[in-house]
């Protein structure tokens, strides 16, 4: 496995890299980044995982600094999963007039759910995704559901600026009590850690409402809400919306998804599940 | 030399083209167009002209609906130059959502010069340029030196997105009395046409200013409005920038461009004369 910092180096060895799986992260590795790598490797002989922790998707008072870097253990986790190369420049690499002057622009949905939360996230995510697909010119890439919005703008953009690459969707990895895996989970202390896996039994708790007919969306969210209150949570939202573009949903819709951002003591945790009405 | 409608047929041929050099364009072609085709000539085997009239880049009021659209003369002529595609998608295939929800965002630049007087109009063209360039992932495109904004913005992108092309500048293409090469010079009257080249002697003028040391960069500029002005010209602007940036000149500043916008009757041309000062 190759480690590159360079984009002059990456595309010389992509010249000759045929096939080419890419999945993008921040590092700091768990079990859930490992899965995607998995899928990746099913797609295509050469994987590129990269590793940049990107300023622009980070916002005012934010973990931007205190965010984990573990490039060498995040390298050994990848060389054993057979990864081709792991392309971490550092940030004059991909930023290199300080300021990011061009920049891909979502629309609206930027602003709602996590993105009501966190200004500026979703067009640094779009931005660096952008320069990122430009950089490694992957056939493929791989990306968590974990981070549902977050996938719903990277295949709008993919779309709306005709990038020629196919986004694979790949399901959250959970620890065995339903926590979402995430590199935030390790700020939780002991006792918010008990706590957590809360978030998601209230997002199963909603997705059995909807499954057994209940169309009071409203009062489904306002349930999981009280119920987080009532534990200490701090809740950003809970939402019921349609899947994949992430509309508002309408009474009557069958693919439907539930998201839910909320803060336990000072970490913000996220997590959603998909509810499909069909069978 | 085939013409292809579709993007999946374009990337059909790509996979087989080697190197590409890429020519956007409305059609409606003129020598400065074939101008920009032989450039691309010398840079690759394979040249792909596109043709399309981008909605997008139009501001309401503007020619969008009587822009030329000439499709068969234009294929004569670029079959005549040894051009391997031309890729005329219709509207459908390249908007498909109607709404253009994701948008390649410039910075303030494109508020000002060009900007100023078509609101909305360089997003629209670093959005459509970013569409195309994704599509017909070419090594080279070539673009014209007589659009410079344009040039700028999409010099921009290309680097602040790292998109894997060469950006090829074009000097201008100019008639005998020095008018550039433009569609829209044939939207002028008779007369209109004899008192064109004024706008490219008064950029003469202004440059010949600063040859000889004048830095009254303001007062250059106000000379060449009121000239304009008297001979029954509506001037958007004369200004004098830095070259290439377009960043606003400073006095000390060796290499500038002087850039004007006005309309004759109905008609609005533009046109710039770069300046150095090394010699």
């Amino acid at each position: 496995m190759q480690i590159i910092h360079t984009i002059k180096e990456l595309r010389e060895w992509r010249k000759q890299a045929g096939k080419v799986a890419f999945v993008p992260t921040m590092g700091n590795l768990h079990e859930g980044h490992l899965a995607l790598v998995r899928e990746a490797k099913k797609r295509a002989d050469n994987v590129v995982v990269s590793i940049f922790v990107n300023r622009l998707q980070f916002g005012q008072g934010e973990d931007f600094d205190k965010y984990p870097r573990t490039l060498q253990q995040d390298a050994d986790k990848l060389a054993n999963e057979g990864v081709a190369v792991v392309f971490a420049p550092d940030e004059k690499e991909l930023y290199p007039n300080v300021e990011q002057r061009y920049n891909v622009e979502p629309p609206h949905l930027q602003n709602e759910l996590c993105g009501k939360f966190r200004p500026g996230h979703f067009r640094g995510v779009a931005t660096v995704v952008s320069k990122l697909f430009n950089i490694v010119e992957a056939d493929v890439a791989c990306f968590g559901k974990k981070d549902y919005q977050q996938l719903a703008i990277i295949k709008g953009f993919v779309e709306d600026l005709n990038f020629n690459i196919e986004i694979v969707p790949v399901n959250t990895g959970r620890a065995a009590d339903g926590l979402a895996l995430s590199s935030r989970n390790q700020y939780l202390s002991e006792t918010e850690r008990a706590e957590a896996p809360r978030l998601y039994r209230e997002l199963q708790n909603a997705a059995g409402q909807l499954q057994s007919g209940n169309v009071a969306y409203t009062q489904i969210e306002q349930t999981a809400i009280e119920n987080l209150n009532q534990a200490g949570w701090v809740v950003d939202y809970v939402e019921i919306r349609q899947a994949e573009s992430l509309e508002v949903a309408r009474v009557g819709d069958k693919h439907l998804v539930v998201l839910a951002a909320a803060r336990l003591g000072s970490t913000r945790l996220i997590d959603n599940l998909e509810v499909s009405l069909d069978l």
